[in-house]
């Protein structure tokens, strides 16, 4: 019991960091005339307005976070989130629209917070929110380029197997708000960017497709993509015409520099992961964060989770128990079968094998945003008795393993974790605890 | 260079510490008159005979040891191993025969083995010499068992899905040697064993099906596990006929306790481990031991191993450098491709996907026995500028590693780790270095 009580501590210690609201005042603070933003410092009695605007899926919590801390000084704005991810704002607008798959609505919106960042100007100050989902929540082709021709080639990039930075380079060129255009658009007013990432890497040029970061790529760039997968001729002719022009220098690049900008990662896999290890070493834990960017196939990566249980167990390295392994990131899931479940639950059903009948040890993954996979779970925990208990109902753990059906497996064990949709999204937490 | 070094001599300190000769000199050592193996020490005058029996890869090093050790003490033996794997012995007779399909030679090697364990009587010590491959190259199959009857009840468990704990239920009672009885066989007389360990979790019983270690499955256990995978009709009439035997008492149990007899780990993954970590600490690195229980599909095994490297680089997690991660184990590889390699190579060349561009990171994978899969290569090594030398020859890492063509990749790169076979198998060793 002492186990999965802690596991799950340090689990919602962790969820806490990820949540918007408190991710938000925890960067951002208020002393007096001065509003701190990590290390900067902003006299707000020199701006005439504050606007709040952005996307994602958490961009209404964020913006509530905002009203909380800022209240009347904010002179209004807009924010683009997913239908129904909405919060009770009172000076930001919200507008609702699609995800993942943008809509027109999405379209609509991003086009009037361009508009209220063009009309910004010198004294005032943009506050803006990015979370997981803005680059598809704030969509805005370029001047004849259509919302359909623009995913057309995004979906011909991926069919080729054309890397994320590749597909970003273009896509920045298709834009107008993407790659640090936003920002440019706002300028000379000041830009504050307050980002959740649900990336790899926390690069800022990535999360939310970096509208107010500096791009490194071209037009040059660009159109060399399209030609290395053989593209020009299926790619639309507007997205052609437009990187033709763009190469020829008749349209202007993506900002290579920005002045009056600042990006502050107010949540990420990483801020989540040290809020776990404090908490772990407070219950009284030897701790290790193995990484917060580990990716590939969930069962391999849990198989080796378990290998490492093991070893302290036996040796006592890498740490000797008490002990609690933290890791972060995002793994895959290869379908084969069609069960339900999602990559977190997935990861606790393979670890339950490998640590069949060991005691003292648990093992935990959760997604932060609260939904794992198409399932009202969070994730799931396993340890040395979950196997017996399983076959005591009848349930076999390969069995389900093989048929990706760890929702099921683990929802009649009762060992799911649910939390109910957190708004928020910064990947996955694992943990490995090792009672002593 | 000097991160390829470091990682190279951390490397060979692995290979030194599983090399079958210095293994046993290591455990095993002559004071005087005194044997001390281990902890436990044998008096040598109070044996009238010493005798040296055994099979495995390492048979024939491992008897050329003792007889370095003991050289005139020894009064004869034999070992049984694999076609080319001798040694320049004096006293102990070699037998080679197949592997990994045992064969006749292997047979009659076998009973000459058990002759001279029944023949040992209270005075006589007999050193049992056991390592990788000793299962298949010491077949005994029991009375009215043929050797082909024996090999197909092994595959139809297998092809069942039977696991290896089931499948060495059933061998062990289906011959006359495995699971404690060549040590019963010898008593009256001393038995140590000295063990080279190539499996997972060093388990007495499952390291060459355990000659001389008690078994705790029964006759009752086996003939079950044909049930259990609706074998009782499939499996040969003998072996059928001998479990119903076994179960009604009609034939002795495998012993299930065993007086004069020492089992001790010479080699295996975590000594090599060991060995790693001390040469690194000796080199400056701060250390970190993973797992040596490290099984799973190898390119995400390797991917994780990179993650970790990531994060050593950008967070000073797990360490700080200089750092050198050390895991064992063996992974596996699910072939897509038709190409040339192992898991070792296939290891680096997924990690080197993952590290591209990065600086002071170098990640090593190298097999213990010196041979990669079906290559003349132990390993490879990878660090951040290996995609971009080998986009200088044309070649592709993401494409090499679909088609599982590691050897060839690196080969050409000349990132190959070359040892040569080393007669021994104490599976692989990971290392990701990380310079500061």
């Amino acid at each position: 019991m002492s186990l999965r009580n802690d596991a799950l501590a340090v689990m919602k210690a962790a969820f806490r960091a990820a949540d918007p609201v408190q991710a938000v005042l925890r960067h951002l603070r208020l002393s007096g005339d001065t509003l701190i933003a990590g290390r900067t410092r902003y006299r707000l009695s020199k701006f005439r307005n504050i606007y709040v605007i952005g996307g994602g899926k958490a961009g209404a919590t964020m913006a509530l976070a905002l009203e909380k801390l800022l209240g009347k000084r904010i002179g209004g704005g807009l924010v683009n989130v997913k239908y129904g991810h909405t919060a009770p704002l009172k000076r930001v607008a919200i507008n609702e629209c699609g995800h993942p798959v943008p809509d027109e609505a999405g379209v609509a919106g991003s086009q009037r917070i361009a508009q209220i960042a063009a009309a910004a100007g010198e004294k005032d100050l943009v506050l803006c929110v990015v979370s997981g989902g803005a680059s598809a929540l704030m969509p805005a082709p370029a001047e004849g380029i259509s919302l359909a021709e623009k995913q057309a080639t995004t979906r011909l990039l991926l069919a080729c197997g054309a890397n994320i930075h590749e597909i970003n380079a273009v896509r920045k060129h298709l834009s107008t708000l993407k790659g640090g255009q936003l920002a440019r658009l706002a300028y000379p007013a000041t830009v504050v960017t307050l980002m959740l990432s649900d990336v790899i890497g926390d690069n800022l040029d990535v999360i939310g497709s970096g509208p107010a970061t500096p791009d490194q790529s071209t037009f040059t760039d660009a159109l060399g993509i399209l030609a290395k997968y053989d593209l020009l001729e299926k790619a639309p002719a507007s997205v052609r015409e437009r990187l033709r022009q763009g190469v020829a220098g008749l349209i202007p690049e993506t900002p290579k520099s920005l002045l009056r900008t600042q990006n502050l990662i107010v949540g990420s896999n990483r801020l989540a992961v040290d809020a776990a290890k404090a908490k772990a070493k407070q219950l009284g834990y030897r701790t290790l964060v193995l990484s917060t960017t580990i990716e590939g196939e969930t069962k391999d990566v849990a198989r080796m989770h378990a290998a490492m249980a093991r070893e302290i167990v036996t040796s006592g390295e890498p740490l000797r128990p008490p002990a609690c392994l933290i890791s972060g990131g995002e793994t895959t899931v290869t379908l084969r079968g069609s069960g339900k479940g999602g990559r977190n639950q997935e990861f606790a059903l393979a670890a339950a094998v490998d640590i069949d009948e060991m005691k003292n040890v648990l093992l935990l993954s959760a997604g932060t945003d609260g939904t794992d996979g198409p399932t009202d779970a969070a994730g799931a925990w396993c340890d040395g008795t979950t196997l017996a208990r399983a076959r005591k109902l009848g349930l076999s753990a390969a069995q389900y393993l093989a048929e990706n059906n760890s929702y099921e497996f683990f929802d009649q064990l009762g060992d799911l974790i649910r939390t109910g949709p957190t708004n928020t999204n910064v990947m996955d937490i694992r943990l490995v605890l090792v009672g002593s």
